[in-house]
């Protein structure tokens, strides 16, 4: 297939069909004019929109959100921001409306409708430049940003490359994935003017050297180089001191690189519809699952990247090969954390190497094994050695030693080979 | 046992009783005489004196040799020495002594007399200082050196050090052992005043900047250590320009620095008696037997030490854990090359690390892994990467590889355990 007829087959893929595309906007006026009304329930100043993807019409059809905004003015007190997410719920129940809360830096409402869902997110008035209160602050001006910029030809291409982002697995700044977020793809896209400029671009991008500013905030880039240590750096064009980038991982950076240049080399549908591989890899796995924490998302996803990582290096001090680590959970039950391992029972013996023989500690060690059933000790070049039984032999003895030395209690451990990471990436073409 | 105790019964050990003594004098002086007639014979001008150990009363009682020095004066070509073995030997064999031809660094006559043997061994007469034709034209001054310096007390010193170093492993320049030859060990001994001076001194040498001047050829010993590049350096009083220990490997240096300090921590008799640990540990190996090749034992033992190490290195490039790497040799049928591993089975599964996510290499990696029966490719960090199964899983099959590509036939490859290897090292304690 030709890049052409890529896109053309893609682009019915990532666009909403009219009778979706109108729900959207139905939803959306709906929410806007019910808490307007509720604002004047409450006795609360604020301008209510519709921000987001929704109201930019650059979403994914998959994607059933509609972010709905209440911009406070500047005289509220930052407090008022947790009474109003309170007040707006009991609100909402005597309507007979159900609302949770949900907390990122700080927290705003979420009502299910349907397959939708619509979230309430109240945040502070800022012009550009000025110091935001909120995390939520920006999103106003974001908005005002990208929509003064996108045509209908540009919300195609946003739809493209967040659909591409999705499929590789880079999509979202969330801890969970360390990816591109949907503000920065849009700016991507109307940076480069089209999705296939963004690739062509990104093909080249080297991590840690890659700082694209849109509004020109900054004369040099080795100032932006200084200033931003991530692998990407976009700065805000509505505010110089933020790298949209900040999220993005050095792993997300180099998978997205990878596939751009692989895209354009050979064009595949398969970049925007995830692709099963059907071979199966049984590679020896340890799963550890564990109790979902009582905490959000972004810090339990975060928490349990470090514990892998700490129990891969304890597998790898008991002598184990660590091929590769991954974090799985449903955000509500349970969190998996699965080690893909060479192999789950180490050799009996080991050599074990020892300090150099000049100095004192050459002598403990030698006394240590004397009369021990090893080999040795034994001298090699500058230093002795024994070679000697291993004490810990199975993965499970190390891994139970390793968990109880970083204090955590799994609910289960599981041992055996792991189907969910086997067969081929499946946008690789 | 106190180092009294311990060197009152080492003292037995290490001296020859005076039946053997007096059968080594017996020996020594008929040689002398008979070769001198063998001389007189051939026309050939030259002294014949006994020197070596046993001329200097320094031998150990286990090894029974004589050596005869045929000293030829400086105006015969160099060539004659050749001449001189073979007619050497054609006079032998008519007086009805069978003897036969043996190659250092130039050949000499070897005659096997009961349980001893004896070297008749020509070089020419040099001066201290001068520039020597053989290698053994040194022998002579070394002999008048010691002489001069030797008494009965310290000749029981020079026993005592040898035997020493012959327990831990480290007795003799050859190649199969690149240690402490009997020439070095006397002039140790002569230059500290005492065994125990020895070691006391060697506990606390470090490698590449010990240097010993005997008679003190050299004002600045940082000028010394510049000059020669060994771990040991030992000035040979009568040449300046020839380190004594340039045969001392690093690993056989550090073994006596050890074993030193070891005997002078805790004395004991097992550093004289070599000691069998009846322990038995069953480590996997891997034996390599080749036919013994017609070459002087020097050139085997250092050949098939090299390919030892090669072999080693391409088993680790198939994965494997190498432990300890080994030759032995009867030098005379069989040269065996022992390898030991930790496993002589892999796992099935290896992580491959491919090139930079950034790097075209990485599109030629993408392309020969896609489709396969492997995990990924994937990135992390900056590289793409597969889980793929191993091509060569048996230590056999990387072994025969190995050896085909190293042009080498063995007569015979063993799997299994290694018993020679086992048990602690006798002279440790």
């Amino acid at each position: 297939m030709t890049i052409e007829e890529v896109l053309r087959e893609a682009s019915a893929l990532v666009t909403p069909g009219p009778e979706l595309a109108k729900e959207a906007r139905e939803i959306s006026t709906r929410f806007t004019e019910y808490v307007e009304s509720l604002l004047l329930r409450l006795g609360i100043e604020g301008e209510v929109k519709p921000l987001g993807s929704s109201a930019r019409d650059t979403w994914l059809p998959e994607s059933a959100d509609v972010d709905i905004f209440i911009i406070l003015p500047r005289r509220y007190e930052r407090g008022l921001i947790d009474a109003l997410v309170e007040k707006i719920k009991a609100e909402m129940l005597r309507d007979g409306i159900v609302a949770e809360t949900r907390y990122a830096e700080h927290p705003y409402v979420v009502v299910r409708e349907g397959r939708w869902e619509v979230d309430v997110v109240p945040c502070f008035q800022i012009s550009p430049g000025e110091r935001p209160l909120t995390a939520a602050d920006r999103s106003p001006l974001h908005h005002a940003y990208l929509s003064a910029r996108l045509d209908e030809r540009l919300r195609l291409e946003v739809r493209l490359l967040k659909r591409f982002l999705k499929t590789i697995g880079v999509y979202g700044a969330e801890v969970k994935v360390e990816g591109f977020s949907g503000y920065l793809a849009e700016l991507l896209t109307v940076h480069f003017g089209s999705f296939i400029s963004v690739l062509k671009n990104a093909a080249t991008w080297r991590p840690y050297r890659t700082v694209i500013d849109p509004a020109g905030h900054y004369g040099d880039p080795r100032e932006l180089r200084r200033k931003f240590k991530s692998p990407l750096v976009v700065v805000d064009p509505v505010d110089p001191n933020r790298n949209v980038a900040a999220a993005v991982s050095l792993t997300s950076f180099s998978t997205f690189v990878l596939a751009a240049r692989r895209f354009l080399k050979s064009p595949s549908l398969s970049y925007f519809v995830p692709r099963r591989s059907d071979s199966y890899v049984p590679v020896p796995a340890l799963v550890i699952r564990f109790e979902y924490p009582h905490k959000s998302p972004d810090v339990v996803w975060g928490m349990f990247k470090r514990y892998a990582r700490a129990l891969a290096n304890k597998l790898e001090e008991c002598g184990f090969k660590v091929m590769r680590v991954g974090v799985d959970s449903d955000e509500r039950t349970y969190v998996d954390v699965a080690l893909l391992l060479e192999s789950l029972r180490l050799p009996e013996f080991e050599l074990h190497r020892g300090p150099p023989a000049y100095s004192e500690s050459a002598d403990k060690f030698v006394e240590k094994y004397l009369g021990q059933d090893v080999v040795g000790p034994f001298v090699e070049g500058t230093r002795v050695y024994v070679i000697r039984r291993r004490k810990v032999q199975d993965a499970e003895m190390c891994i139970k030693k390793a968990l109880k030395e970083l204090g955590l209690s799994p609910t289960e451990i599981k041992l055996g080979v792991y189907p969910p990471l086997s067969g081929g990436n499946p946008w690789i073409t």
